[in-house]
């Protein structure tokens, strides 16, 4: 096969060392930070009957997902998001589960998606969910572990934006708009930032608020708050606004301070129902929300009661307003870490840590000095460094370039003359330093 | 959807948050010890051209490779292993790699195989790889990382077993068999353990070998070896006893003493070219081999030159020779871990440690409490403990059942009367036993 044919599919990415190692590192912070939350892992197959994966989508996901017929005749598709198979286990296992059931997944999904602007294929979601609590405090928790997690990448500023749905739904409702416009308009507001707010009224005065109702509208939206409690102050008897409270409060017990309230916070999803939120990252602004998430207690019911989603109500295109309470056994408030664009920001603000990779390469200059070679890598790994043994004797330059490509910070070099004195000498690769060094110290002069 | 509906396909698995959580942690120590080897990750797509995947296999693979066509009308398929998808990238980044190469992939494959007998459709390879390099002291490497990898998961009992297929070879050519037949009678060397000695000399007499040839290969498969230095002497000037011998010098170098020299080990797979291992564990003997591997200098350049598999000599059965320095470029030696054995062996020799789930459950008695609650929970959370609270207040009993599914050693109970005193009980789950404790004292009270 000709080189030129080498090559993965469109929308498909190989990640080489360097980039693996990354991620790797970035998946375990995340991992270990949600577990100390309570959370854990949980693994569903990349291929499922295409009937429950298309549970949720309608024709867009129908006509994104990878599907085919495998050879026993099934219908099958491949993972297209973690929140249906999410639904598939909680339904599946509902005895067997702890309720409120906190589960994370970090693994790769498919949609043969339009691949221009950086979209993929084939690309990974970072989900964190809590299922079967209709409280308020799961709200706060989905919130501050994505925060910390974030945090516990080195990034410093990160700012969260929440909102609630509800008082969205009531605002709208009250400015005098048909109520199968409701979910328009909001689609609108979520363009806010985008097309600004003058064109926003414009689109929303063609949809039918007519100026008081829009003036009255924007006044709402665009209030500021110094603290939680002025919110049920300016909103009072709206829906959605105490709860709103409620998360800021716990935020505050938490001592999580970066976060914003910002009333024209829409998010493009159709299926929240309460709480909603979205985090950016002020030092990398382009990358628009890392991660975002909110309260949706309708989604996770759909193989166990008739799904709202795809009623009649729906269809007319009003805006589902189940009771939490009712729903409890399905209530569910999740987020999701959008991998690319963190990994992107990371790297951005130069929080990638190319210590990361091995710490060591041993040189191998003379094959009657393999012995030694292979005691002080030993005596290396042995204390726990991250060592590299280069295999067959050849020339130093050649190793110390093998080393720079693996981003290895040190070289060891024993030749004959530092072999007579037991010694080696130890080069700091990236300041071109150089110490000699007792062999039977290196481990101890190494790890500082 | 009725509940029936719901399921994974066949072959396919749920890993519900224990199993995903043993899963995650057993991989991650065998990372940490790759790394520690110098070897880095490598992430490949789980879709290719069906034309790259199905370079390798021939008829056989192509029957069990999930494959179809996308909307692009391009054939694809499912990763089948991850040493294609290795060749690949080896040829496709020929420049920017660091070589050797040295990379691990702990990923899942698919094949639409037979289920029985605890075989799966979708199922890890941990792979573990050198390529570009001809030196011994990468075989070593290999065995003395998966050793260690198996080691560091608390296995005290590990037995490598180690062979040289080109003695092997050289055996069978002096027994005199026809030259075409030497893949059948490794073949059948192969299943001595299953057989027994008696049923594989009978079968090897079919093949051609004589009483005398029997004789004679079978006396020299059955010796036994108290130090290399013995291999040579024993098989003198018989090709790969040098490199067998050199092998295992390296790892008494490194202090591994658990091999066994096993001149009948033949590995079943075609494309070993050199040294060839596995390993088993003694105190769960049933699961046969946890992990194997060796040198195959042919597989690797099968992008790069003509694939020597699929050539005529090949195609007529004889074993394919290549001289180990003209293919420096690709050779390679690697080893895989059997995921799903060594995760049912380490159940089995019970090291798998519930301790990995949460620590401790705050539990929620009264809403009137909930700051104190919040607050502890932060307390814990900040000095590392893994910490679950419980959202809404409800009977303890309930709360202590949930703490049970999922695996909680402590609950941390704040009632009223715990209140007044600044205090908390905590309560240990597995022995029943209960402490008060003050509740600034909690986390450092939680650590020891």
């Amino acid at each position: 096969m000709p080189k030129k044919d080498l090559q993965t599919l469109k929308g498909f990415r190989d990640f080489l060392p360097e980039k693996a190692l990354e991620r790797e590192k970035v998946f375990e912070t995340i991992r270990s930070v949600f577990q100390k939350y309570g959370f854990l892992p949980l693994e569903t197959p990349v291929l499922e009957y295409k009937e429950i994966l298309s549970g949720k989508y309608g024709g867009e996901g129908e006509k994104l997902m990878y599907q085919f017929r495998d050879r026993g005749q099934r219908d099958v598709a491949m993972r297209y998001d973690l929140t249906v198979p999410l639904a598939r286990v909680v339904a599946q296992y509902q005895s067997e589960l702890a309720m409120p059931f906190k589960r994370y997944q970090i693994a790769p999904v498919w949609r043969a998606d339009n691949t221009q602007k950086g979209r993929y294929r084939e690309f990974y979601q970072c989900d964190v969910d809590v299922v079967g609590s209709d409280s308020i405090t799961a709200d706060a928790e989905i919130i501050a572990c994505i925060n910390e997690a974030l945090q516990s990448l080195g990034i410093k500023d990160v700012v969260i934006r929440i909102n609630n749905r509800k008082i969205l739904d009531a605002l709208l409702q009250n400015s005098g708009i048909p109520k199968n416009k409701i979910l328009d308009a909001m689609r609108i507001i979520d363009k806010l930032e985008k097309i600004g707010e003058p064109k926003v009224r414009e689109e929303l005065a063609l949809l039918g608020i007519k100026t008081k109702g829009r003036q009255d509208l924007f006044e709402t939206l665009n209030a500021t708050f110094e603290d939680p409690k002025e919110i049920s102050v300016h909103l009072e008897a709206v829906p959605g606004a105490g709860e709103l409270a409620a998360v800021v409060e716990i935020l505050l017990e938490w001592g999580i301070k970066n976060y914003q309230i910002d009333l024209t916070l829409a998010r493009g999803l159709d299926y929240y129902t309460g709480t909603i939120f979205e985090i950016i990252l002020p030092d990398a602004p382009q990358y628009g929300s890392i991660a975002g998430g909110g309260r949706y207690d309708n989604l996770i019911g759909m193989f166990t009661s008739p799904n709202p989603l795809l009623s009649k109500e729906r269809a007319k295109g009003e805006v589902p307003q189940p009771s939490r309470k009712a729903m409890a056994g399905t209530a569910a408030v999740g987020g999701s870490i959008g991998v690319d664009r963190l990994l992107a920001a990371l790297e951005e603000l130069e929080l990638i840590k190319y210590d990361l990779v091995s710490d060591v390469l041993v040189c191998n200059l003379a094959e009657e000095l393999e012995e030694q070679y292979l005691a002080v890598t030993k005596q290396l790994r042995d204390s726990g460094i991250k060592t590299d043994f280069y295999y067959s004797p050849d020339k130093l330059d050649k190793q110390l370039k093998y080393a720079d490509k693996k981003n290895i910070n040190f070289a060891v070099i024993i030749g004959q003359d530092e072999q007579k004195k037991s010694e080696a000498t130890v080069k700091n690769l990236s300041t071109g330093k150089q110490e000699k060094v007792k062999q039977k110290d290196l481990s101890k002069f190494l790890k500082k």
